[in-house]
């Protein structure tokens, strides 16, 4: 299971401070910090306006290189910034994202193309995100098509299925599992990447319905995730499920964690 | 999900101090606690030698008939006192368990036959429990023989797949896993039913481990546990699962036992 570390998200009211204000220290801590977690990537995103994002991922770009030398995941919808905030950084970056959107597919699948990177690509065309689990299908298989007929290997994709929240639909878990089991027996080379956490927006103890779903989405063939990985629970829930899916030989992660005391309740070592 | 509780049993040293004093109290509130919090069946053993177990079972079986109405769940491997004991509930038990040993099928196979009830089969035989998958599915081919050649409808059949700890071999969870799957596929009206807590044997953290390996077990077809129903995690892992995989409409469920704070950290709603 891969991690892309959420936290340097200028959507996020601290960070965007800490961009206004170019408080150097902050980004770094939390590129320390979730690097140290175990974070496979950064993910970066200015939240900004087109016209500063430039400038703001540079200077974020340049914090975090400054403090860790994990790769980046560049999140911009923007193909101008992107593309230039791609050429800042030091080992290849991912790229977050693409999708079915004409202007994702023009003006963001050739950076990919010329970064030769991995690319994050969103089950979700001009009309939003795909209600049914055939649509959501058909928007996939058109995703494929094209990075596939742009060269981009199938290995380098790793498509967000878009998780909705289960109070509004009591469907939208199923119909995310089902997509990556279908998919993944389809397209065996393809990752899968997502933020798992929408899936209980509006429910109460979300932790809760955020580990179980996680722990189908990883038994489905989910391999990668967008999250805070310094959360105490939704490491023991990866490692938990990678350990009773044979996935951890000796259960060596697991017991690992345990030791350094980064798994379980902190006042309860039974628990 | 069906529950059995699993706190009256003669193995565990209160229930045996209270079964020695004759203690109905203490059993009474056992029953009433589980009965409260949602088992379908209360499990009974007396856990005794062969010849004390036959007053044992009847004092047990009296005393939880003389406060709840929940059907039990008569647990022994001695033909004669199982009997008896089956003789003497008001409302039809389930019986646990018969398995391919030989004494198994002679001696408790026929008592299930003629009360016309439920029963726990376990997947082994004189030689023990299986290790291997294919071993185990040969198994349980052999039990789903037996029962159906005595007439028992598969519909009242609950495989217990018999859940080893991870500890000592990695691919034991996925084995079971794998078991309940390609046996839901062939024989969609069996039931299965296993006590899960095995797989965390020896392992630091064990609700973590029971708590991934429940909801990859109910997702692959599991719709029984024996289990201590008071125990909050397994009941927020149970609701927060099938809240996941489209069976808790509306969220009703889990929105409920939240609202009543049957789920959750105590200390903290949003956990």
């Amino acid at each position: 299971m891969k991690l892309i570390g959420e936290k340097i998200n200028g959507t996020l009211l601290p960070v965007r401070r800490a961009i206004e204000n170019r408080d150097s220290r902050f980004i770094r801590e939390l590129a320390k910090l979730q690097a140290e977690a175990g974070a496979d990537w950064l993910d970066v995103n200015a939240g900004t306006s087109p016209e500063k994002e430039l400038d703001d991922l540079v200077w974020l770009i340049n914090c975090i290189q400054d403090e860790v030398d994990t790769p980046l995941c560049i999140d911009s919808a923007n193909p101008g910034p992107l593309a230039a905030a791609v050429d800042r950084v030091k080992v290849t970056p991912m790229i977050n994202s693409i999708s079915l959107e004409p202007q994702k597919l023009e003006g963001i699948l050739p950076i990919v193309v010329k970064t030769e990177c991995e690319v994050i690509a969103l089950a979700m065309d001009e009309n939003g995100i795909p209600r049914s689990l055939d649509e959501r299908l058909t928007v996939i298989h058109k995703l494929v098509s094209a990075t596939r007929s742009s060269g981009i290997p199938d290995s380098k994709v790793y498509i967000d299925p878009l998780v909705m929240a289960a109070s509004t639909n009591t469907d939208n878990g199923k119909i995310v599992l089902d997509t990556i089991r279908i998919i993944h027996e389809e397209f065996p080379e393809i990752h899968f990447c997502g933020g798992v956490s929408n899936i209980s927006f509006g429910l109460p103890h979300r932790t809760l319905v955020n580990q179980a779903f996680l722990s189908l989405a990883i038994n489905a063939g989910l391999d990668c995730a967008i999250l805070d990985p310094l959360n105490r629970d939704i490491r023991a829930a990866i490692l938990s499920v990678e350990l009773v899916l044979g996935m951890d030989k000796h259960c060596q992660r697991y017991s690992r964690a345990s030791k350094k005391g980064l798994i379980g309740r902190q006042t309860d070592k039974n628990a």
